[in-house]
């Protein structure tokens, strides 16, 4: 089995504070420009890795791999290929993230079969083929480096709201050497390094909020250019 | 002024039950295969649209725009330039998330004086200079549909465990003809599709749960290939 099925999470934070709902999270969530000097308990990483791992995918295929960086010396050596930027080497732990280009056909069958045996869709060997001649169908017409791409965001983005909800501090990085990542950590060439995430405790003080645009210029309605105005409560269908 | 402050939220779903954590949110959510014909309450639609806009972005240049499907007419249209996908039409609310290539642009100005305006970073014009510099530095030398997908997929994820928070079911859909959808819904030429998101609520029962990789596959340990085996409770440092 290569499967697994719902990981147990503790239910307060490290600290053992009671979790925020969702919302809030989102709303509080600033990158990080400074990390303490302080380790991430071992069950907080752990259950940020579970949560990230929970992300949905296309086909179940979960095209993503993570490198936890922690020792002194390998931070060290990843913020030689990451313009380096301090906070690599402040924060306790980063994340390499990683989208696999091809490795994800090695697991089609056996996700389809364990798939279908935890009841999602027909077992038969019939249905499974159909299942994954679709799945490759469809991949070979994907831009193979943007699909691993936005799979693996989903999942970062887990990752980035499971640390906040358990009490830790992430930033994002997205400048680095991806050839200098792939040959430091060992990463094939075909694959995609996707992002950095640095976890830990932040020092204070956050970063300000730097404001978002108005939803009037990001949501449109019905039409791209179109200012959504929203409607007055009532149905939508 | 083209930024806003943080929004104020429901703290209850529509159903006026409380918020979960958002853990229990990622452990539950499942992809929905059918909608129920029921309006989303109007609240809930741009609570959900003001989260996915709090997602965090390189400079805070947030190159997303979510174009509202929801007329009969005009899910009809997305669904003949989505692979026919019934769901389409089921669900009340249909979003086109799009990533601008180039839009971005000239916004980095504004972004980064309001930004400042806010507290995020030294407000005087040479630091501004610098700062703009620096992103057209570092965004010359990415490929912009990669780089667009990534950040729209951080937008998107919130936008489906938003929608999740507040009691609605989610379907996120890669299968669609990207021409199709921009002729059809006016997106410029230049500018990436990157998914659709049906909103809406689900037909019981909820698909299985199709299982995820175990830890051990997708973590490594300090190098690509090496499993994570994790640690004994302890320092990390």
């Amino acid at each position: 089995m290569m499967m697994q099925s719902l990981p147990k999470l503790p239910e307060v934070t490290a600290a053992g504070t009671p979790l925020k709902p969702m919302p809030w999270v989102m709303l509080r969530r600033r990158a990080t420009p400074h990390f303490e000097a302080k380790p991430i308990p071992e069950m907080a990483l752990r259950t940020i890795l579970e949560l990230a791992g929970q992300a949905p995918s296309g086909y179940n295929l979960q095209p993503w791999r993570f490198i936890v960086v922690r020792t002194r010396d390998d931070r060290a050596r990843l913020r030689r290929v990451a313009h380096d930027q301090e906070r690599i080497t402040e924060a306790p732990v980063v994340v390499i993230a990683v989208g696999v280009t091809s490795a994800w056909r090695r697991d089609l069958d056996e996700v389809l079969r364990e798939g279908a045996r935890l009841g999602a869709g027909p077992a038969d060997d019939a249905s499974i083929e159909r299942r994954k001649r679709a799945a490759l169908d469809f991949l070979s017409g994907v831009r193979m480096d943007v699909w691993v791409n936005r799979h693996v965001m989903i999942a970062v983005t887990y990752m980035m709201l499971a640390a906040e909800s358990y009490g830790l501090d992430t930033a994002p990085m997205e400048g680095f050497d991806a050839e200098g990542v792939k040959r430091e950590f060992g990463v094939p060439d075909e694959d995609e390094v996707v992002a950095l995430l640095a976890l830990g405790a932040g020092r204070k003080p956050d970063k300000a909020f730097p404001g978002r645009f108005a939803l009037g210029k990001i949501v449109y309605d019905g039409q791209f250019g179109v200012p959504w105005q929203g409607r007055k409560p009532g149905p939508v269908l």
